[in-house]
């Protein structure tokens, strides 16, 4: 808890924690990670994203690595346990094995991956897309909002922008990717349960959405004159949440929305907005986006406005292994904890490890649902009980060996 | 119509204009229109908060001075007519006067304004506030985007912020102030004339309303549990539009609009944006603005948002002086011109001169009544035509002291 208190003060800003990819502030809480990683007797290496991995090797004779991960970038204005925990609980389990002198019949690799949130660059994933051999070089030509390419960001944080392909897993057989998370919802807190065990992480669709109307003078040009891409972009927004509550299970979200010119005297010209869709079955969400874009079609033709729409990102559903599942879900009742199995509703870096690898993740009860939020908050006992589950898991993994 | 080119090119963006107050562009702009008043005869002096004044002696033994004046700033993304042809025709109207040796009974200065858009710091009409002795010096605690104070940019252009209060016009009887602007509305160019006569100058208010909500995951927030501070401010953009076109002569605005935090994956928490109305009946004006304060204050409450409102700016109609209008339109007919009276929807710097002295306009027609935006154009014979007014203006003044 302590150390979640300490990364939650390393930020790019004052009062609030923002640390986007490859930052100072990332830099700082991956120098204190490092140490963190090295205490529980690991080996500590950065790949050129910027992923730190801290190796724990199994006995003599001992064959594949068991991953656990989670990221160490956050939004703006973020609460500390979304990414960081699933690190810090890595590595406490780590050091049970470290003080107790146990080396188990498979290596451990904890990463603490540089990019999940794509706060700096628009994109997702970028830390385990590099693990997993599925990033995108196009992405390094991308821009921050000061205008440095992605490649520049890399370069200046220590590594090679042309060299990321090397960071695609090479370290022989892989025994699966687990990882802890907290569950941003509310049903743990419903439930009663510390933790729980993930059945499936919801699929995602994320667009970008351009209105593009006629700047005017906000006092000369009549209301019936007006192609004003704001009140497009207004409506659009809410024919969003008006057709989310109108179905089940579904979330859709405007998070951006960026106006041109931006004068209190102009009629805007440009809106520019992002689009974010969530379903645990893959096809409605895609028929939901699909009839959003329609949507934002007809409220540009309808007003006489110019529409464009830009995919940033399509991510299907991906179920938990049903192996790891089945031993995280083991180890939890072992230690008396009655499990729930849930859906996440969150893109975690486990969709693009699913890739490489099985996945499971456990997740921890979390104070009202509240994430991506100052107020986040987990308590000492949930992280004790995620730490042990944890530690059984690798435990029933060994013996199963 | 070169001058106005070249003054368009002097912007702080490489590819469009945008000139704000203080600006190293502004300097630029000024080091020029500098250079065009000595060449037209007049000595120039710049004051504590920016404004350049070229001032053109009258005869010997003249009494009382004449403000012909417009601005040199701009909005972002500008046209290159509104303001810079204003000052540009004042200098020209001397420059006849220069060239023939002629003085009048009475001095000539002509003003270029520092600030009339108020793009920088949020507020309007900073150059001729100083004139008229209006300034308000708690505008020099405010902040630019950069965090820059507007007394620390009034000291960096080479003013002393604490000495505002000296601009104030301390030059004697003041015989009035004329503008010539372009029209930015389709008036003219309906009835196919080149310059038109201002009757009045339309009121108007601005407020600055925040919605808060509360910042959520995107993904694990049901529709049903989310405080989204976007949604809210959209319905409050609809509500403006759908207001103002339901009252004859209203123009109502939401030109700026930004989220927090502001990331396509987090549901917004809170919505900050700009309310600008106008209309040329000072109480229907008040009772609109007061009419949607109340929807923004419902639409919170209904979504149980929090909820602030700030008053920014509020300007009432004004009227053109009797006297000097009718003395321009003289000049107009004299010169073969049939004149209309127009009311202004865009505020000018008259608005505030008007509490210093008597106020007269001219306008200018405008290609489509297009304003604040690159398009903006006017024709080579139409500002002939305004510099012969403004001429002819003088002629009749003179002949009538």
């Amino acid at each position: 808890m302590q150390r979640c208190d300490a990364l939650g003060l390393i930020s790019e800003e004052p009062d609030r924690l923002t640390r986007p990819f490859a930052s100072d502030a990332m830099r700082r809480a991956q120098d204190q990670v490092t140490a963190w990683m090295r205490e529980a007797g690991m080996a500590v290496t950065r790949d050129n994203i910027g992923n730190l991995r801290g190796r724990y090797e199994g006995a003599k004779g001992a064959g594949g690595t068991l991953l656990i991960g989670s990221h160490l970038d956050s939004v703006r204005d973020a609460g500390k346990y979304d990414g960081p925990l699933g690190v810090l609980v890595g590595i406490a389990a780590v050091q049970g094995l470290h003080d107790r002198g146990v080396r188990l019949p498979f290596a451990i690799e904890v990463v603490a991956f540089a990019d999940e949130e794509g706060l700096r660059y628009g994109t997702t994933y970028l830390g385990s897309r590099a693990l997993a051999g599925t990033f995108d070089a196009a992405d390094l030509d991308r821009t921050d909002s000061a205008g440095a390419t992605m490649a520049e960001a890399i370069r200046l944080f220590g590594g090679d922008p042309g060299r990321i392909a090397d960071d695609r897993w090479s370290g022989g057989d892989v025994l699966g990717y687990i990882e802890v998370h907290i569950e941003q919802g509310p049903v743990l807190e419903a439930t009663g349960l510390p933790v729980g065990v993930v059945s499936a992480i919801a699929g995602q669709s994320r667009h970008q959405i351009t209105f593009t109307g006629e700047a005017a003078h906000a006092g000369t040009t009549p209301m019936d004159h007006r192609k004003d891409a704001l009140v497009a972009g207004s409506m659009f927004v809410q024919g969003v949440e008006a057709h989310a509550v109108s179905q089940a299970g579904l979330v859709a979200t405007v998070g951006q929305l960026t106006v041109q010119p931006g004068a209190a005297n102009v009629v805007p010209g440009e809106v520019t907005l992002s689009l974010d869709v969530r379903h645990a079955d893959d096809t409605e969400r895609l028929v939901a986006a699909e009839r959003l874009i329609d949507l934002a079609s007809d409220i540009a033709k309808h007003r006489s406005l110019a529409f464009a729409t830009r995919r940033i990102s399509e991510n299907a559903t991906v179920p938990g292994s049903p192996r790891l599942t089945s031993i995280l879900t083991q180890a939890a009742e072992g230690l008396g904890h009655p499990v729930v199995q849930l859906a996440s509703g969150a893109g975690h870096d486990a969709v693009v490890m699913a890739g490489l690898t099985e996945i499971a993740m456990l997740f921890v009860r979390c104070k009202g649902g509240v994430s991506h939020n100052p107020a986040e908050l987990v308590t000492e006992g949930d992280v004790a009980v995620a730490i042990d589950v944890v530690g059984k898991f690798l435990e029933l993994l060994a013996a199963g060996r």
